[in-house]
C-alpha cells in the first residue's frame, strides 16, 4: 500500500495546517445556535442508537428463548447485535458529523478533549446531552414491551460469569482505544505523509471499528466502550448487578481514550512535527 | 472527528446554495421524457426490491422449517432478511439516484415533498409508481411458488403477538425517522459546516439505515418504514391480518418521515441560516 | 435524495460524452498486450471467484453435516456464501476493472456488447477465458478434496425440487437483470442528471447486488447469473442433473443481460437523448 | 464496467508516474524518526488485530460449547470470525495507511519488497515489529482467561483432519495471492487506463479480500494468510501440532505473495509499459 495520491494537487496536499487547539473555555460558543443545536443533534442520535440496539438484543432473546419457541436459530445472533452497534454508529456519524462532530459517545468526546480538538465546556455539555439521549433511548424499549425488556436483561453491560473485574476493565480500555484511535485517524488534518489514500469515508471505518469490538467483547462485558450507553440501560434496568458494575464502563472507556489521544497526539503526531525537517526534504518517497 | 475538508476548494465550499423550493405543482414537469422515465425507474426499482426481498422472506422459512427440514440453522436468518432489505435499498438508490431521486419509498417522497424538495404532482405520481411496482414485486414471488408464498406468511407485515397497537405505530415512526432523516442528512446542500467530510457516498448509509431498523424491529412489525412494501404484500398475500394491521403502515411511516423533514429543516437547517452571522466570522474553526 | 452535486465543476458535468460505440470487429485491438492482458486478467478473476465460492460452499456443508458432525449451526450459512459470492465479485471488479473492464462474467460482458461497449472479438474472447477460469477455479477445488467435493454437490447449479423450469428461467432472468442494471447504472458516463451523488465507488454495489441475488435465489437454482461459474462447476461435477439444467444458467442470464441493455439503452438513456432539449433550459432544477 | 472516468482532468491522469524503485539498503531512512513511527504503528496494529480476532474466536467457542450451554446458535459463527480478520484488516489499514503504509502482515510486506516499493532493512523491520505485535495480542487474549484460551484452541493455525499437507500449502498461497494482488491493485500508480474508477477506497477491498479467503479457508487451515498471525498463536499456544504446521503458514503466504508480485509487476504492469506507444495514440478509447 505504498503509494501517495495528491488528491487535489500537491500544494494544497502538502502544506496542511493543523487547526489550532480549541480554547479550554469558550464563553462565544455559548452564544452561537450552532452549539445547541449540535446538542440536540448529540442527544438525538445517542437516543436513536440505544433504541435501535438494545430494541435488536431483546427482540433477539425474545424470539429464541428455548422456553417459548423451539426456533433457536432464526434469531440475529451475536453477529446480528455486533452488526446493529456497529451500523447506527455508522449512519449516526455520517449523519450528524457536519452538525455536531458525531461523537455520540463520551469517552470520543473525552478523548478529543484531551486532544484539544473541543472545548472543556463543548465537552461536558456533549456528554450530559449524550448520558440523557440514552437514557431515553433505552426508556422508550422499555415503554415498548415492560415484561420482555426486563426478561431478558435490558440491554444492560455486565461481567460475564467466569471473567474477573480486571479483564472486564482490560477489555473496555482496548476495545475503546480501538474505536478511538480510528477516530483520530478518520480526522486527522495531516494526509499528506507517504501512503495516505483514504480521507473520504471517515464513518465508515469507525462504524467498522463498533463492530469488530461488539465481536469480540461481547461474551465478556456484553461490551460498552461508550459510557452512555452503559449508563442509559443501568438506570432504565435498574437492577444492582447492572450498577455495581457500571464503575467498569466509565473508568474502562475514558482510561482507553487518553491511552488513544496520547498515542495519536504524542507518538504519530508530534513525532511528524519532530521530523518535518527530514520529511520537508524527501517529500517524494 | 473534529475537522474540516474543503473538498473542492474553500470558495466553492463556503458559499453552498440552498436550491429553490420546488414549485407546488408544476406543469412543466409533465412534458419532459424525463419526469416519466423517472416514473418507470421508481416502478422497476420497487418492484426488483419486493420482488429479492419477499423472496428471501420466502426461501428462508421454506429451507429452515422444522415440519420439512432438519437443518434449520442453514437459513439466512433475521440477519439475512435485514441484509436484503437494506442491500437492495443501497444498489437500487445507487442505480436510481441519477434518474429519479432514487425514493422507492412513499414515506420518503412525502418526506420530500414536505421539506419542498419535490412537487406535489411529482409526489403522488412516485408513489403511484411504488405502490404499482411493490404489487408486482409481491405477485412475482406468489408466481414463482403460491403454496411456499402463502403457506410462509406472503411476506406480509402483521404485528406480532404481544405487541399492542400503540407499539407497533410508534416501531414504524421511529424506524421511518432514522431512514428519512438519513435520507436528508446524506443529500443536504450544506456540506460546508465544522466537520462535515462524508458526501461521497450517500446510498451506503441510507441501505445500511434500513438494514438496521431492520434488525431492531423485524420481531415487533415485520418492518415496514416503507408503505408501498406493505400494500403490495397485502395485496397480494390478501388475508384479513394483513389489511386489519395495513393503516399502521401508512401512518407510522408518513409520521415518522414528516418528523425527520421537520427536525431537518427547523431544528438542524433553519438554524443554519439563523447562525449564518456568527459563522461567516468563524469558518476557520 | 433530490440533490445535484456537480462534483468538479459544472461546465465539464454538464457536457459529459458518450464514449463512440466499440466497433463490432476491430482488428487493431489484436495486436495489442493491452488486449491479451485483460484476457489474462478475466482468466485469473473468473478462476479465484469460482475457487473461493465453490470452496465456502464444500467447506459449510461438510462442516455442518449433521451425519459427521453435531455443530450444525457453526457454518457460515447460506447467508455467508451470499456474501462470498457477492463479495468477491466486488473485490474482483475492484482489482480488474483498469486492466479488463472487470467482467468476470459472460453474462456482462454480453450485455455491454448488446450496448456497443465491446467488440465482438473481445467479448468472445472474454468469455471463452471466464469459462476455462471457471473450470480451473472448480477445478483446485475438486483437487483439494475429491471425497467431499463429490459427496456435497459440487458448487454446481441445480434447479431445487418443488420449482419447475420456467420458475428457474425466471429467478435467472430477474436475477441476471438486477446485475447488469447495476454495472450499466454504475459505468455512466452520464453523471450529470438531476440528483446525481454517487460514481465512486462503482465495485461496491455491483458486488452488493450479486449479494442479494444469492440471498434470495439460492434456495431456487443455487443462484447462477454466470454461466461461467454454472459451466465450470458442472464439467467439474459433471453429473446429469447439472447438464440437464446447464441451458438455464445460459438462455437465463443472456436474456436477463438483454433486458437490461435495452431498459438501460433505449428507456434510460435514450429518453435523456430525446430530452436534452428540455435539459438545457433546466440544468439548475 | 467498460468506462473511463478522468478524476482530475485528462492531463494528470494521463501522465502518471510510478514512484522510483525503492532502494535495496537505505541508511538515511535509519535516521528519521518517520520509520521508527511506521514501526510502532505495525506493531500496535498487529497487535489490536490479533488481539480482536482471536478473542473473537475463542468467545465464540466458548458460547456455543454444547457441553456447558444448550445455545449452539447464538454465537458469530465461521460467518462472524471471518468478518472479525476481515473487518479489523480493513479498520487498521484505513488508520495506518499514513504512517507506515498499513502492511499488518509479513507476507503483504514481502510482496512489496519483492516489487521495490519497501528497503530491505524497512521490510525486515517491520516483520520483527508484526511478529512481536502479534505474540502480545494473543498473549493478551490469553492473559484474560486462561483456561478458556487453552480449552478452545488459542486460535493457532493447524492443517483439519482429512486435508493433507499439500492442499493446506495450496489454500495458504492462492489465499494468500488473492489478498497480495489485491494490495497491489488497490495501490497501483498506474489509474488511468481504460475503465479505471476506483482509486478511493483501498481499505475496504482489501479487508474484503481478508474476509473472503476466510470464509473459504477456515474449514482447512483456520485461515493463515499472515505469518505474524500464525506465529503470534503458534508462540502463546505453544503445542505440538501448532508448531509442527507452522512451516506451512510461513512458506504457504510467502510463495503466494511472490507471484501475486510477479503477476502485477511482469503481467500486468510490464504489459503497460511495453503497450505503452499503443496507449498514447488511443488514450480516449
Amino acid at each position: 500500500m505504498t503509494k501517495d495520491v495528491p488528491e487535489q494537487g500537491s500544494f494544497s496536499a502538502k502544506d496542511y495546517h493543523d487547526p489550532p487547539p480549541a480554547p479550554f473555555i469558550d464563553p462565544a460558543e455559548l452564544t452561537k445556535w450552532s452549539f445547541y443545536r449540535a446538542l440536540i443533534a448529540e442527544f438525538i442520535a445517542t437516543l436513536l442508537f440505544l433504541y435501535i440496539t438494545v430494541l435488536t438484543v431483546i427482540g433477539y432473546k425474545s424470539t429464541t428463548d428455548p422456553k417459548l419457541n423451539a426456533d433457536q436459530c432464526g434469531g440475529v445472533g451475536i453477529l446480528g447485535i455486533a452488526w446493529a452497534f456497529g451500523g447506527m454508529i455508522f449512519v449516526l456519524v455520517y449523519c450528524t458529523a457536519g452538525i455536531s462532530g458525531g461523537h455520540i459517545n463520551p469517552a470520543v468526546t473525552f478523548g478529543l478533549f484531551l486532544a484539544r480538538k473541543v472545548s472543556l465546556i463543548r465537552a461536558v455539555m456533549y456528554m450530559v446531552a449524550q448520558c440523557l439521549g440514552a437514557i431515553c433511548g433505552v426508556g422508550l424499549v422499555k415503554a415498548f414491551n415492560k415484561s420482555l425488556y426486563n426478561r431478558y436483561g435490558g440491554g444492560a453491560n455486565e461481567l460475564a460469569d467466569g471473567y474477573n473485574t480486571g479483564t472486564g476493565l482490560g477489555a473496555e480500555i482496548i476495545g475503546t482505544f480501538v474505536l478511538v484511535y480510528t477516530v483520530f485517524s478518520a480526522t486527522d488534518p495531516k494526509r499528506s505523509a507517504r501512503d495516505s489514500h483514504v480521507p473520504v469515508l471517515a464513518p465508515l471505518p469507525i462504524g467498522f471499528a463498533v463492530f469488530m469490538v461488539h465481536l469480540a467483547t461481547i461474551p465478556i462485558t456484553g461490551t460498552g466502550i461508550n459510557p452512555a450507553r452503559s449508563l442509559g440501560a443501568a438506570v432504565i434496568y435498574n437492577k444492582d448487578k447492572a450498577w455495581d458494575d457500571q464503575w467498569i464502563f466509565w473508568v474502562g472507556p475514558f482510561v482507553g481514550a487518553a491511552i488513544a489521544a496520547f498515542y495519536h497526539q504524542f507518538i504519530l503526531r508530534a513525532g511528524a512535527v519532530k521530523a518535518l525537517g527530514s520529511f520537508r526534504s524527501s517529500t517524494h518517497v
